[in-house]
């Protein structure tokens, strides 16, 4: 019978009984699924829904989120041992693995304004009304960036808005250097250790990191108690290690943190702080803001604190003070295992961390009581009777706070036999109402845009990728309206880092996803005392519905990669995204040349010097070089075979399976071509980032760069290294098509 | 002589004699002018610069502004009296023309919060360090908006952002009503008296309209007296009567209000507001705010008040009563004249406001003080023996702050002569520093921007003409940029209203300029008691430089179009300025339709109300019919004819004089064709309003809209009025077209 025939024949009794019985069974088959194997998949997950209890969810955020539980905190361990014994009752070989790694606390916090008038900021998150848990001050851990270095300095304070490099720009077009100086900037615009970097690079010599209402205060919505944003004591704490250059312990690069691993000692570490930070809340930077003099700061600068915000530069003057306890603790990753059936050593890993900063009911409980239903849910099909074919694991990652440390350690621990047998990892972490959020591996995108189109959405009679595809079509950009109508998939984002998928994908080169909801639930408790059980229930996912809805897709998409007949690997969806990135980039140079030669042009005629206020002190830049043409050809047609093989992988593979004798082998094939889009010498001046595909920008922190050799090199106008990169990068994308190639040859 | 070998001499003797001597003369005509012509002029023109004196401007506006001088005061009339004084001594032949106008001034203001809490608004600015005028409290006009009716109303406040009508439909989806209730509204987004009229358009009793700080407050810099921006207690007064009706008094639509003249009733003015408003400043607004109710609003509507800001709906309730005085007072406009001494009966009429709503002195002494120097410097040539060839009026209107009331009644008294003689209007209004600003009919635009090119910048070493067009390069978006680098000349905006060239251009059809200063002076004391001579001669154009350069401006143009042989019209630029606006109605429809086509598409398949959170009040809007297809070709063969008639005058134009005996014919043609942009039924439900090219839009107030007829129609989304209004407007483009061919032969 044709493919044809056999559609009609489904779409009439679609319409005839199944649709009036109103079941959402789809007749085709599931990606890496024979017919019968994807109806058995299907019934499967059905078992698998209906076995998934809100309650459970609720009960354990309260008992896990019930007292701060930072690392090396009693009530951390005593977590790790509540989430292995809950994971060893439902049968999972289950261990907690140690790494012992450096975390410094604080000893002391000072923070004054010595100039024009005393003023001693008081660092302190206070209890509110109706927040039990807000009020264990003595177990909180005090507001503070980790992996800042100790230091007393005192100077003029300059306020730098996000800190980012554009930022240093215009400061140095007012003619303000930051020099010796101290520097103010708010959360927000990039990762939070972006900014200490960068402010050392120019000279600072401390930096104060401060929450503006703008971004997550009264600004966006009502503040805690009253509503869900940051009030005018909230701190986001966080770590300020020099992520984009290695996660993990700073003392252990590329190495497991076990108990006799050797360490650098810490005045060798790279990945510290050159300067003292610390986070404030927005009551603390009031005084402090108030007053800066010099010129008003540019309209995009400005937050939504009732005053007017200055660059300052002379006034006023600040002294900060830190000292901090560099003791090493014990971190415990709970690791449970569901062992395969058939092809044991093919893992499918699932991971959510489950330290905290304080009391973290969203961040990380949220998403780690999805993923222990989700793994509740498993073992209920396992006691049943159902084996999967592949080997689960499940792992509740402890130290990710820090800096990815129990992820990382875990990692590269084990790194030798992850190459050997990862297949996928899956990723959640915070998660919250509305609308699903996937990122990862573009290898994967097809598959968890199938998953995603059984899951029921909670709100509506949608399904949520029906829900996420309408929210991009309505409130979307043109662009993205369009791309929503007309593609068959949704565009999965592409992975920075600022979760523990980044050991597994950018390291390791492991596919990856990253799932989660959100949207609708209100921000603003980010890293604070304030993220509590009372916090999330009122203002996250108040019936934990869209946490069942995470446990569903990540438990599918789970279910579907252990139990596949072949790996639901696909190529061609990737290689359209790589073909955008190469066009990005191309366009990015031409779009440098064109705003070079336009600046150039204003800066010789002096007419840019013409147009500033001469009441106003105002810099004239420096004319950059011009830039040149670049030989893109390498790339370009790289992407052109890339798109071929891809396109002969799907003809090849197109409702076929793989004989029995070849399956293995091609499981194997398949998983391990993310692997070939790393390489051993990793990125230019950071070996531990692997991934040529895919990386957090080295001065973005977690917002992803794609093609990141060769767009940073066109970002620093390095045209030496651009060129140099185009053909390693070309090089790994034609040795990915090539291996496609030998693929498609196995059905 | 060929012209070609007279521009190779011309050029020989400017490189090696004049640029030698770097003389900013160049060696080709003046518009409207013979070689020795332009000579001359261009002579006199220098001698006129000469006798600029930046002191005068300093001392009338400290007297001007000495103390409060809006109508019916005191001070105003000795203001009149002391302009006037200086007029008949510079030998102009002077008058004070009077009107008498409808004036209501506040007999009481009430505005207190009723529930939840008790709070009376102070309604009241106090003195200020360092600025004596700001003392003058007694004589200050209370802040209030003028044509306010009286009323006294109770009942819940919602905040309406800007009050125009995109805002209510954003309203109508949060399910929010005003019918009944107040509306608060903040100042900006459209012309203030839109903000009332359309509050009663829906439903609500009663307004309330307040500055705040993210519009001109401590968001823009640094507040009075420290800086030039609006504090915590500055009101904007002003006008609210519906000026898109029509200006002036609002009992004399249409005839000058002499004494004798017939009013209507107050009941039965048109142009009063349906609801009491009254104007706050942000402190008052405060307590209002921090009390609304209901959800919070978009981000677009957010100010930057400490507080999160909501729709309300039901708490707080608020209670305004007003009462007013209904008085009529006397109006006086100071009409000072030089007659010309060939062609009398062609006028050059150049005005500038003289009244104020406390001591204005950026508004309107800034602009004033340029008039009164630039009318000195003529009477300097003129004792010297120059005469011009046409009459020149130089008008200091009264009472524009409450309507344009002195310019539109003068205008309406002299209508029939007015139709007859005047060749051009030239206003201006406050002026700062910075850059220039050109606006006005489209036919004067090549001949502006000459007299600007010859305008030395205080500032710099450019021109005014080269630095305004720096700045659009430099700061200016892709479009600007493009247009400016390219484009021969800089384009002159199109006027909407708000100030006294509306009479003389929208309802005479008289060709009309508008020009001023700005950009580096700092706002914030618009029509509040700080806009004094102290915080003008601190933040405005403290040296009177860019007075002086206004003054030259003013004063080259009024110089040639009273001297020129012929009048410098042109029409190439106009007709690719109509194409332009032809062009944009076009896009405007095919992208309502595709807008209108997605929107419906998204509502009727569910997916717009499928996005909405849940937890939060959301009614799906309607769908609205389709957009059709609208035949424009009618409009589009009318602008191609007027760019071909605009090129054969060019042509037969280009280095030819009129004979003389048909050069006085050919001014009045040529004068008069802008004449013919008007209709006598003026624009659909709005006969005042008579050009077809130029209005202030009917819900924008101050803004204009291009072929208003045809625009506006597409906009409420009339397509039996779209289609008829395009028959109109191409007709008299037509009508256009073939006069300027009846003028091309004249040469």
């Amino acid at each position: 019978m044709s493919r044809t025939a056999v559609r009609l024949i489904a779409l009439l009794l679609l319409s005839h009984s199944v649709l009036s019985q109103s079941l959402p069974i789809s007749r085709t088959n599931l990606m890496g699924f024979s017919r019968e194997g994807s109806d058995a998949e299907r019934t499967l997950e059905s078992r698998f829904d209906a076995a998934l209890k809100a309650d459970n969810l609720r009960n354990w955020m309260k008992q896990l989120s019930l007292r701060p539980h930072h690392i090396g905190s009693a009530y951390n361990k005593e977590n790790a041992d509540f989430i292995a014994s809950l994971f060893r009752s439902w049968g999972y070989e289950t261990k907690l693995e140690q790494f012992d790694v450096l975390f410094p606390t604080p000893r002391s916090r000072l923070v004054e304004m010595t100039t024009p008038e005393k003023f001693t900021l008081k660092l302190n998150e206070p209890e509110v009304a109706g927040d039990p848990s807000s009020g264990q001050q003595s177990e909180h851990l005090p507001s503070y960036n980790a992996y800042s270095i100790d230091g007393d300095v005192t100077g003029p304070l300059v306020y730098v808005n996000y800190g980012i490099p554009a930022d240093y720009d215009e400061l140095a077009k007012q003619g303000i250097d930051v020099k010796g100086k101290i520097v103010i900037t708010r959360y927000g615009g990039s990762w939070r250790g972006i900014k200490p970097k960068v402010a050392a690079e120019h000279g600072a010599i401390g930096c104060i990191i401060y929450s503006d209402p703008r971004n997550d205060g009264f600004f966006q919505g009502d503040v805690y108690p009253k509503g869900a944003w940051r009030n005018e004591n909230g701190v986001q704490r966080g770590s300020v290690m020099d992520m984009p250059l290695h996660p993990g312990d700073p003392l252990t690069k590329g190495f497991g943190s076990t108990k006799g691993a050797k360490r650098l000692e810490i005045k060798d570490a790279q990945t510290l702080t050159k300067i003292p930070v610390l986070p404030i809340s927005y009551s603390d930077a009031l005084p402090l803001l108030r007053n800066l003099d010099g010129a008003v700061v540019p309209e995009s600068w400005r937050g939504s604190l009732p005053l007017t915000y200055h660059f300052g530069g002379k006034t006023p003057t600040v002294r900060i003070k830190l000292e901090f306890d560099w003791k090493t603790v014990p971190i415990y990753n709970v690791i449970a295992k569901m062992n395969g059936s058939e092809r044991p050593d093919q893992w499918i890993i699932r991971g959510n961390h489950r330290d905290a900063w304080v009391n973290g009911a969203a961040d990380p409980i949220s998403g780690l009581v999805a993923l222990m239903e989700e793994a509740r849910g498993l073992s209920e099909l396992a006691k049943a009777g159902w084996k999967p074919k592949r080997t689960i694991i499940y792992a509740a990652w402890d130290g990710e706070e820090e800096g990815l440390l129990g992820s990382t350690e875990w990692a590269e621990q084990h790194a030798a036999e992850l190459r050997q047998k990862a297949a996928v990892y899956i990723n959640t972490d915070s998660s919250g109402r509305g609308f699903l959020g996937m990122g990862g591996s573009h290898t994967l995108e097809k598959f968890i845009n199938d998953v995603a189109r059984d899951i029921p959405d909670p709100q509506t009679k949608m399904t949520v990728w029906e829900r996420t595809r309408a929210e991009q079509i309505v409130n979307g950009s043109p662009a993205a309206r369009k791309e929503a109508t007309d593609r068959h998939d949704l565009r999965i984002y592409a992975l920075g880092s600022g979760s523990d998928y980044t050991p597994f994908l950018q390291h390791l080169g492991i596919a990856s996803l990253n799932l989660g909801f959100g949207g609708e639930n209100g921000g603003g408790s980010y890293h604070s005392i304030y993220d509590s059980f009372d916090h999330y229930t009122r203002y996250g996912d108040p019936g934990f519905a869209y946490g069942i809805a995470l446990a569903k897709v990540g438990g599918h998409a789970t279910l579907r990669l252990a139990a596949a007949e072949t790996l639901p690997f696909e190529f061609t969806n990737f290689a359209e995204t790589v073909s955008g990135y190469v066009s990005e980039v191309v366009l990015l140079v031409n779009a440098m040349r064109e705003e070079t030669r336009s600046t150039n042009q204003m800066l010789s005629s002096g007419m840019w010097k013409a147009v500033q206020d001469p009441a106003e002190t105002f810099n004239v830049p420096e004319q950059k070089a011009n830039v040149p043409f670049v030989n893109f050809a390498p790339l370009q047609n790289a992407v052109a075979k890339l798109n071929e093989s891809a396109k002969n992988f799907e003809q090849a593979s197109q409702g076929k399976q793989a004989s029995p004798a070849f399956r293995k082998t091609l499981d194997e094939t398949l998983y391990r071509t993310e692997r070939l889009l790393t390489r051993p010498e990793g990125l230019p001046r950071r070996d531990w980032f692997r991934h040529q595909i895919y990386a957090p920008g080295f001065y973005t922190g977690y917002g992803v760069k794609t093609l990141p050799a060769v767009r940073e090199a066109i970002e620093q106008r390095d045209w030496n290294e651009t060129s140099e990169q185009i053909a390693v990068v070309s090089k790994i994308i034609e040795d990915f098509a090539a291996e496609i190639d030998r693929a498609a040859k196995m059905f």
